[in-house]
């Protein structure tokens, strides 16, 4: 009996040691939490009892993407429904979707730093509430490649601005604020060593700048406005390359920044749709991407499974 | 003949005064666009066939919502068609939704700037492959009121960023460049008289605070992550009220930017869900909030119905 008290106290060590944290005191003395754009509630949902449980996040921008994790991943973890569809918990709206599977919460944010940043607060808040603990956030998605043969994954190193920084910038009360896009080194290793035991396609690890426009912020010559020429887009891209970046998508600082402010463990993996060295235009067949962009779902899928045999 | 020659070359002057721009000489010497966010392509759809009728377009976050006003013009209209669905044109991706009536062409934006800004981007040069002349575009929204009673309809006199300047701020190939937010003067003076014509609701012309964030961004207190008091919140808010600030939203500053940028006439019509000065939740029941989102459905209905009779 001493023996198994003392089990308890440690795992209860552990639980508060990586609980889901806010860095907002004034939550603690709300009655009442509406999460907006999820359309639920603490006063009408119990969030211990359909949350608790949760160790895995997953997101990604298309609703239907993540839809399509879901049914994955159940059959990778053996807990399909057979003839039952996993309902849509945020059914109430149609701002983001949200699907779960045993311990693994996926939910979508739509595209951009503004859209996922919503999600993101509301789904801290929501992982709070429901007392969760020991928690690893994984964005699976789609980006551009430079120096990259179209499908292959990039693990994030580093969550880089625009300007090549490891930095968010935000305008809070009008003054501007900076913080860190840290994301957790270990979890970028055993990801990649899930890659290799996989070994079904290429993976990288390397910086992922973020920006905030897909055509001019990323150096496009095919959106309806561009004031530069080809030899100055390459030229950028090329800065980018040398500074370590592998690829270009929309919602990784602000990822990373909100997610290790809370003491959630972070880790990007995303697919690269194409070349844009190469050129600008996704234009491979749709049986092709729909291909790349199993692959960050397959290799996210295998590191679940291998966690949770393992535990 | 000569008479109706002379008629022909001044509709055609016309035409050409008021056609939709790119500022990008690429796009002429490129032999495919393809629209891959709309999941539209210039190789396999014919765009002056299927939208160069396209007069209006009312662009809104919300899929749902956009569904609804499709539903609510085409019956304003007259143009309601029994037992049938108006189909989504965008029905080959989940990241936008689009539907048209008539001379009215409705597209969902997601949230937040990058959202929107990629399917303008993507809209524009739709209107400009399918030679579209004399575009009114207006966005249809929700947003938090500074001021202002609940429900209460506002005007975009400017749009403004969080240091409660006229500005949209851009990263282009590393360098910050700012572009004008104009809005069309004389539409949001045409709407205004609108308002007063169906008077079922208030409505105000004010400027409109266009954020990055929802949370931390607008002040608001009860996000995952807040750093500052009631007391600065409040401050911060007043101060915007003394700027002529009436409401905030996410998407109006680079909305007014790369329409006016691009030759269309453009507003911004939003309704306001709570009065930020009172609290940051949004907790009205349901059937207000929804009642609420109807209000700039029904005034922009009833401008275009209003111009269309002129017409």
């Amino acid at each position: 009996m001493a023996a198994a008290g003392a089990e308890t106290k440690e795992v209860e060590n552990h639980h508060d040691d990586c609980c889901v944290q806010l860095l907002n005191p004034n939550l603690a003395t709300m009655k009442e939490d509406v999460l907006y754009h999820f359309s639920l509630s603490t006063s009408t949902h119990d969030f211990p009892a359909m949350f608790g449980d949760v160790k895995f996040v997953c997101v990604g921008g298309s609703p239907s993407r993540i839809k399509a994790f879901t049914s994955y991943v159940a059959q990778e973890l053996g807990l399909e429904r057979p003839g039952a569809d996993h309902p849509n918990i945020c059914a109430g709206t149609d701002r983001y979707a949200m699907y779960k599977v045993g311990p693994v919460l996926c939910v979508s944010h739509g595209m951009g730093i503004p859209s996922i940043a919503i999600m993101l607060h509301e789904l801290i808040k929501l992982l709070y509430h429901a007392r969760c603990s020991n928690v690893t956030i994984i964005r699976i998605g789609t980006s551009g490649g430079i120096g990259l043969e179209p499908g292959s994954v990039v693990i994030t190193q580093q969550a880089v601005d625009a300007c090549f920084k490891p930095e968010f910038e935000q305008i809070v009360l009008g003054k501007r604020i900076i913080r860190s896009t840290h994301l957790d080194d270990q979890l970028a290793q055993e990801l990649t060593r899930c890659s290799k035991e996989l070994d079904e396609f290429p993976t990288v690890v390397g910086n992922t700048m973020c920006t905030l426009d897909f055509y001019e912020g990323q150096g496009r010559l095919d959106g309806a406005v561009c004031t530069y020429t080809e030899k100055d887009k390459q030229e950028y891209l090329r800065a980018a390359y040398a500074a370590g970046i592998r690829n270009i998508e929309m919602e990784s600082s602000v990822f990373a920044a909100l997610c290790s402010a809370c003491g959630l463990r972070a880790a990007v993996v995303c697919v690269t749709l194409l070349n844009r060295l190469d050129g600008d235009q996704i234009n491979s067949p749709h049986e092709v991407l729909k291909e790349y962009q199993q692959r960050p779902q397959i290799l996210v899928g295998y590191f679940i499974k291998k966690c949770l045999r393992k535990a």
